[in-house]
């Protein structure tokens, strides 16, 4: 496999590659067609290297005793970022990063599966950089974003959808869901809006008035 | 692999086979080996009978169109249980069904990987639980539970500990960890606990007054 970068564009969805389950290369393969910088976050550059990716930035604090300076000829002109801040996870700092560089979206995978302690974080911490960042977490069977106070979708018929609050998310409504929520409050850990559907193919809208609500599309 | 059910008594932990990523045999093997009772969700009756387990319990709302009766003469005397609430998760049901019978605790596997928002609402659910039964999630990095007001336990240096807030955690207070917890508040999506570890083999304690606290010992 290899990375085409045809578009050169920062307004494209950077592609973060994290270091959690390695996801179908199927899916890695597409998102590559499409990203124009791709970022691996530290170790992970040794499962990524073997894939025949090339890649654009390598991010983390390097602190498990890999050589990060040896991956400079092999891909150059790689960039290599060290981020020793132990009060950020790797997956932070490359978010940090690419708001530095005033890329506007991202793509991450690899960010869910082993440590359940890494998944949740992952996923959660993306509440964090609304109106920073537009995040889009994939693995096989879930595509996860943050929801903005408003969202409009066109879905097809039966799609799984699943409304995730990241704490409390009062105010919330929708339409064209199969338990449709109607000024509703969700609270993680007591009411979350799991494995919901979509109702008709056409339009999805959710709003909320405060919060922070994820969405997940996920199939088995 | 079989289970022997040597210890029948219903103060061991029921193992709960959730409908998640399969984990390691082994680990699997050693928790059958305590297990008086195994309860099995839905359709992983399926890859569990693969396994050639003997399930006591088979729960589920049965709506993939598959026929759990069949499973009553290979699996005599299986109990079926028929548990139709869609305001439920099958893992939530189990739970139900454990409180219902007095069994204090519960290890539950297969509730991660795949679908974020099963692992998700999984993980953070069991909060719910708090007083009732005594759970405690495994895969084969993590081992999940929630912590009491007041935890303590004895752990050797360098084990890596997570402290995940369900929503807002208050009052929070370690002792032997890397990264002391001194009256720290945790908000979920802003500031957790993550990739903290034991600094010295010998007790933890770990404190909060109020919120819902996970405790998550994983490795790579």
């Amino acid at each position: 496999m290899s990375s085409h970068h045809i578009v050169r564009d920062d307004q494209e969805p950077a592609l973060i590659i994290a270091n959690g389950a390695a996801c179908d290369p199927e899916l890695l393969g597409q998102l590559l067609e499409w990203s124009p910088l791709v970022i691996v976050l530290d170790s992970a550059i040794e499962r990524v290297i073997d894939l025949g990716i090339k890649v654009d930035v390598l991010l983390g604090d390097f602190d498990h005793g890999f050589d990060p300076e040896s991956y400079k000829t092999a891909q150059y002109p790689i960039e290599i970022v060290y981020a020793p801040d132990q009060n950020k996870t790797d997956l932070e700092k490359a978010f940090d990063y690419l708001i530095d560089r005033k890329i506007p979206a991202a793509n991450v995978v690899w960010a869910t599966g082993r440590r359940a302690d890494h998944t949740i974080t992952n996923l959660t911490n993306i509440v964090r950089y609304r109106n920073l960042l537009k995040i889009v977490i994939l693995d096989d069977h879930s595509k996860i974003f943050l929801l903005p106070r408003k969202f409009e979708k066109w879905y097809t018929a039966k799609t799984p959808i699943s409304l995730i609050p990241i704490g409390v998310v009062n105010g919330i409504f929708s339409t064209n869901l199969e338990y449709p929520l109607e000024n509703d409050t969700l609270t993680i850990g007591y009411r979350t809006g799991s494995s919901n559907s979509v109702k008709n193919d056409g339009l999805v809208t959710i709003t909320h008035t405060d919060g922070d609500l994820l969405l997940m599309e996920c199939m088995d």
